[in-house]
């Protein structure tokens, strides 16, 4: 196995997510490449080092300009917040570096447009890190699509719906809720959980062609969390939009931060000619599925346990009826971009395939904004 | 118990879903007045009189007029097209006679005003039945709202999915298939499906401000029911709507009959401050309820079984854990009516209350057709 | 149609779900027959006055002998309790009457099966109430049973799970309560409850061969409910047991009233060689099917909405998607016993059917006792 | 972090599975102790080296005696079959090695208390691999028990499901089915899941008293793995027991490989005077619960997304709402094993502990063979 450096960028939630990715992928796939955890960055020297220590991170950097210029560092993990990504990816992409960048991509269409241009000007492999792709019952319902399971598509839905912010004391902003502070984010729940709902509906349902939005922020002033000075909150609270599709489909998205009892219900239910099928993130090792071309009467929704060696990924794991979980579905992409870098047919989503989602967050929010149908910009 | 007269017309699927409320009324409740099955009214005469015999109406009509001018005729029952209402109503509530009609309420809006004006004017007993107020476990939600177990509420979502017309070879129009011809339906699911959701959606959360709506005609021509020939199809197969409440809710709507796997999936959430709810007409006995005054680790979705005495109308019925079904909503329509015409407190929704319903829909078709946002107008 | 008039004994529970199915049954079924309520009778002549009343029986006795001499009745339907079935029951068939008995159908098995020579001496059609056949899904798991989906059967599994006798000052005895009192019941949950399961076994998997079984009683004493002094309980509270099967599958069998949370879950599961077979009381219009012959990936739990016009008796009712409940499945058996009086092939179960449930009763409560493996007597 | 050196016998799905703990556990835990992969040993060098590497153990070893003679390992860890768990254990404690053996303990009874007295004569940390203890929802379980959530116990029900035997052709025997050949498991589902079962049953309800048990081999015969040549079939397909506790409550029982349509379906549910509760190890990540203290009206069933921080095990991981899969338990073992070498108070269950469940297996065993209840013997 060939070693690939990470440089590591970042060192929070998606730094830990995406770190245990790397250790783990050797040890259930087979591969030509080994990451290795080479450097971790972050500005907060005593944070990236107990990060780095608590990983196995071989060294820290302070200044990510740093760790770029690095010669023994083949890959930049980018785990920062949104308004960073464009900068720190196209420096990278300058440096002759892969590049594995969170989501979304960037703070809207236009600037992920120049990060698409810096890659593919640079030719080096690129990745978003849109690991709901890689459920294995996510990549299931994809191949029963693609195999033609459920024919003509009329129907998407697809909602992202959380409970952590109705309470008005919560504070924006600083280093742990920097998702509340649209200078950070970019946008509230349309770029942090919608974006995943469009990415997973782009990949399996094909482009969206226009939507009508609406969003709202309930709580309209927050405490920031560094200062505890009230300000106002710039963040959509929530969204919901009508789309259709190019293939002809009609859909509805949802997401919010302000629905009790949902800590992160990413649901979506596609509807077919033949068959259709539903998925939870609350239960994401399962996927429901209906066939219409099964015998009249003992038609139903299949709960079908996505956990058998012939179920995607699944024979790296366990046996039967043993489910996996939240942390695999990056254990998976990282091997995937292994496997990319090796055979050079990429794992997608790649940068381009991700600016498809960031249009479609452009038009949402200008169609809240203007109150209007908006058509979506092709990547 | 005094005799209570109705005089039905129509006997389709709801003549027999109402007749069995009327037959079944006294035996589970104690009520001052009991409806004797007069008159069934329709226009061919065998098969009114087949329906007759098997329900045990003591006469037949085939001229709905003749039916309105018979002295012994106190409550007039409207189970005919939607194209019908305006008319027999009409002319019931000149004659003095109580009137219940199948919902919607009229083809649109200014036709329901003139009925609401005609009751009003009459002075009689009238409703609409929209049935699926009276179903245990949704009158137990409208409990929960009202003693405020919610708090605010931030979303409202709800959806009527079915899946029997996507076969291109159905026929629209006749007798069966109403529903499916513009003329005599006024619209597709928007005034079937949507109706009901969007009256549930009022009663428990107030009225509906405005709307941003999509629709599709899947298949755009069918073969009609009587001659066989290809006719343009003028309903609605699908519609969506984003929507904003009087009291500051976002709310997605959805109805459709091109979804696979559902045979009529209506379902509704609704997410407060302190508490939300989820109810499902496919298990239609249970109610879900996520408290967050529980106890922190021990939060989670109630699913309540709505079968004990201590729950709405189901102390009339039999013993905790024996569900009822579908056709008892009506049972209950038809007990709160008789409840009405006592105390002269009467059973909602009456003809005025109905209206709202049919101005959300009027304000829908009205979006999708503009492809812009639509104000509701107020009843 | 003939009438067939039914003299109902008792008033209770049971004596409404009865009287319910015998209303109902010519608005859904096309039949020969039409019951007509033509007497009802019990001791306390002011409740079955207002018993009567309600329902429509023409008059009333307080003497179950002088019902049983009347000319006029034509079928004597016995809802008392247990301990009175064998001496009611063998004198209408004296009569020549008809009998519609409650289960269990006796105390014992020796005593039932002089109720069966009683029957079958004077051929006079009988039938049992185990009403849990004829719910459409329990129906439909039969004819896929007889369809060979399942294969060879290795595992059955019921349990009837209720909870609302924990409180220790709930009394035992008189009208409402007879349940509790052995002398009335005979025994506790094993006649009350595991009868249901029992005769729902012998039904779809045949003849149980031998069992070994435990009884609790954990509330020793109780207030009488007329006397309110302190008695020993005698029934058994709770009741678990194994069972071998004729066909060599393997059971377990448990019934309690000290399960918290389940009002009357009754659920059962088969396993078979392709296929199995799960059903709920608490649901009672879905089946849960799991077939081993679906193609690998797609294999899941198909959850079977019971509703389509193509399941068992569905067809009589609304239209798909619509559920129905508890009381129609005496709907049903009051169907089957009338189409069984007009074709001569009497509808199961009849009391010879019913006796091979009391038989092995009967074994569990001696296996309970005697703290051993007992075999079963073949009725 | 003081390193504490592994050697790890074996190499198959349970070496694999402790493997992952060994690693993943400081990235997650704040410990004391860091497990180094020092070596890993099995008979057939060519396996147990690509084992090695693909997991990062620094050397290997073909005789477990050589293991347990060096000095640079601190830790045995037994992953053989059944049958050798004795000897390599007794020899490791008596070279004063710590030890984590896979479940059960031991072939029976007997030979395990000799393993105990080993263990305590060489005052070694030991430990068994019941690794369901620390799934999140079941350590949950246990809390709310013994805050006396559920007050007095009544009934415990438990049962292993499979169903990947039912193939009469599948083999017995060998490296990958051994649990198929009865002289290296001992038992069939008895020590391999009702182990299991009975090791959760003592944790949450204390000691078993008195069984009932009955087994069945569905498949006589089965070609052995290795020459293909057809030989008798010694192990418990199926097993089922009825057992009462030492507090009181009675129980079921019920293990098979022949239950079509469950891959590893291991569910517990206990009903208390006050509450309830349920899980199911194919939605590991969820508890079911019941309280009858709540209000009246709604009361349901809570399905308990067991992913908050504040519920065990959790705040470790990711954020609420994201589920972690079978693996963590092991990972939690690990971490739970060193804070125990670290503290001095050893993690559960060790070897006395789990002594406990095999006398219950030897009294099942022992029932199903006499056809008659045995008592337990204490540990």
């Amino acid at each position: 196995m060939k070693p690939l450096n990470i440089g590591m960028i970042g060192y929070g939630f998606m730094g830990r997510a995406h770190s245990n990715g790397y250790r783990k992928v050797n040890n259930f796939f087979d591969l030509a490449y080994r990451p290795v955890l080479k450097a971790a960055c972050a500005r907060d020297a005593a944070k990236v080092k107990a990060f780095a220590d608590k990983w196995g991170y071989e060294s820290v950097e302070s200044d990510w300009r740093k760790l770029i210029d690095r010669k023994d560092i083949d890959a930049i993990d980018i785990c920062t917040p949104n308004n960073t990504h464009a900068e720190i990816a196209t420096a990278a992409a300058a440096a002759g570096k892969m590049i594995l960048c969170e989501k979304p991509l960037s703070m809207n269409g236009p600037e992920g447009k120049k990060m698409v241009e810096a890659v593919q000007k640079a030719k080096v492999p690129n990745m978003v890190w849109y690991n709901y792709r890689r459920v294995p019952a996510v990549t299931f319902a994809k191949q029963l699509i693609d195999e033609g399971k459920l024919g003509k598509i009329f129907h998407y839905r697809a909602k992202f719906l959380q409970d952590w912010t109705i309470n008005p004391e919560l504070p924006q902003g600083g280093t742990g809720l920097w998702r509340l502070d649209v200078a950070a984010a970019g946008s509230g729940v349309t770029g942090d959980l919608l974006a995943h709902c469009i990415d997973t509906a782009i990949w399996l349902n094909g482009d969206v062609k226009s939507v009508s939005a609406m969003t709202e922020t309930f709580v309209k002033e927050r405490p920031h969390t560094l200062t505890g000075k009230k300000e106002k909150v710039g963040i959509d609270d929530a969204c919901a939009f009508l789309a259709r599709f190019d293939n002809g489909s009609l859909a509805t998205f949802e997401s919010t931060r302000y629905a009790r009892g949902h800590k992160a219900l990413y649901t979506f239910e596609i509807n077919g000619e033949h068959a259709s099928i539903f998925w939870d993130l609350h239960d994401l090792h399962r996927l429901q599925y209906f066939d219409h071309r099964d015998d009249g009467p003992t038609r139903g929704w299949r709960s079908i346990h996505v956990t058998d060696g012939e179920h995607p990924y699944m024979g790296h794991w366990w046996v039967p009826g043993l489910q996996i979980g939240y942390e695999h579905s990056f254990v998976h992409q990282v091997a995937d971009f292994l496997k990319g870098v090796e055979t050079g047919q990429p794992a997608m989503p790649d940068f381009r395939d991700a600016l498809r989602t960031q249009y479609v967050c452009d038009a949402v929010l200008s169609s809240a904004q203007g109150g209007k149908w908006v058509n979506v910009e092709k990547a």
